[in-house]
């Protein structure tokens, strides 16, 4: 059997992808914070950094990452075939293919990664918006791969603030009950 | 064997809980009617009900608004037990089974039909909004169903527009060309 | 704007595909067959060529097709970049965008759908199970889709089964009733 | 605003359901042996139990259990209203909800999980097949639960051997590189 790639293969290369393809970590922490911001008003840059980093060590969002920019860049470069090349290099309305893709990789964080990918793939905010508008770059595949991010670092920012939340809760208590404990 | 309960059972009763509900095929019509008329202008509402009728007329909707109606009623007399009393009663920020059982619906009309979803699911417009607000009923489920359906009705004429505009387009083309052979 | 690409175009396109890489119709009918033959033992085979073809008639089911058979060619031409090239022409164990792309098209028939669709992708029966033979072609997406065509059109039947199935006893019954109101 | 309900309790809840309807952690880690065991030949009963433990600490499990089993108690006491009492007490072939339910929770571990899920829904191994004999019980629900832990407990473990055979790997290359500078 052939050995596989490793894993660190392949996390580099989809990272560099999107580095090539001008989005940075940033610009994907950016949409988080602002998702998060309503729910979470202590939420920092930093932290939005960090679940987007985290989400980016996913297998199955490097994959995505990697199929979905190659396909762009192909299109871009005229390489696919008809009627696949029109259907990309024009975004046309009812493909979808995009959207499967990104959503296939969206699952991992739960229904609030499904249902916030949704309307990320709607508002098109930030580089999402950004990356919709240039030319004569296609971007088909990218958009949604981003909003697919954002939506699951948003998602495990989410999962993990109840959990930071409940701990501090259950110290909070248990430190009340040592206090009552003492004397 | 059971004699499996008939089609038109189902359904009645799926649209009968509806109805008892306070939800009509016209509200749903609104938000189909909100959504597309940005891309298409000359859209009806007696289009729009069309659409969320046929939609309503699926088996996996009917299904999906049974156990959801159902859920959202028993919480409402608290005939659920504990925990799921209380992570469906408040509707508990991280309890995704509504928009789970709602998505499971959705995917029926294709990825247009998901993200709109998550679209309709942070905006709540019309009467999902309404629903989301009256006190003390539970509807839970009852507002991811609504999207669902209504996201549906969306992509189903996003789908059959596309399909009308062509034949038009090939019986223009059609007419022309007999014209062309006139004389 | 540009004129979006006809659908009987695109139709045409993804058929063409299939039978390019030497999956039929009828291939995939007997699978249909097989599946469906413990539940409806006066299925034919007619039925299930006729089932396959409704499905392959979906938009999202050519698009699928359109993306899938271009990166198996792409991968089998050596035309992907690394570390692309070596995950889709190895089908490693771990990388699952063809089954996510195969995925999308599946949910258009239900969960009987998704279900079957796994059971397939596991036991690669008939076409599917000499696709993952044959060398040196690359049938990494090819074989998911074919999956995925075949469940949705199995699960088609099914759904119309029950619905005819219905309608006989309804006529039946109608029947009855009218005979009883005669004389 | 309530206080959201502590994780604790509710995994408490999930996991005190699932013993309660007769179905251990140990009956589920023996479908992810065998599930694992083709693929690789030195997995442990224990490794399996672990893994099934890991995803039993997973909220949207935790939340899919706790509706899916009600949904099952209250159809055996006949507290659901019709038609859905007998939909769900015949666990009638064209009623999907069970299954979207339990896919909600699958998508987690990636569409290994998802296709895992599907081959288990369709072979009933085990446990999933003892429930599906046991008469007057109604375990609609339960087995695609069962089904779905099992299968993102064995997808989980596919993901886990890659990381674990990667790491060995590199620390066997380490160890080698480390001995050829040693002198």
């Amino acid at each position: 059997m052939k050995r596989p790639i490793p894993s660190d293969v392949v996390e580099k290369a989809a990272r560099d992808k999107l580095t090539e393809r001008g989005v940075t970590v940033e610009d994907i922490a950016k949409i988080v914070y602002d998702l998060q911001k309503p729910y979470n008003p202590s939420i920092t840059m930093e932290a939005c950094m960090k679940s987007t980093d985290a989400v980016l060590s996913k297998r199955e969002i490097q994959h995505a990452v990697l199929v979905g920019v190659e396909l762009d860049m192909l299109a871009e470069q005229k390489k696919l075939s008809e009627p696949l090349q029109s259907l990309v290099s024009s975004d046309e309305g009812l493909f979808g293919v995009d959207e499967t893709i990104a959503l296939g990789s969206v699952f991992g964080y739960g229904s609030i990664a499904v249902t916030t990918f949704g309307y990320l793939d709607k508002q098109k905010v930030g580089i999402i918006n950004e990356l919709d508008k240039r030319k004569p770059k296609v971007d088909t595949f990218l958009d949604d791969l981003v909003a697919s991010i954002a939506a699951n670092a948003a998602a495990r920012l989410a999962h993990r603030g109840r959990d930071i939340e409940e701990n501090l809760n259950r110290d909070e208590i248990k430190k009340r009950e040592d206090e009552e404990l003492i004397g």
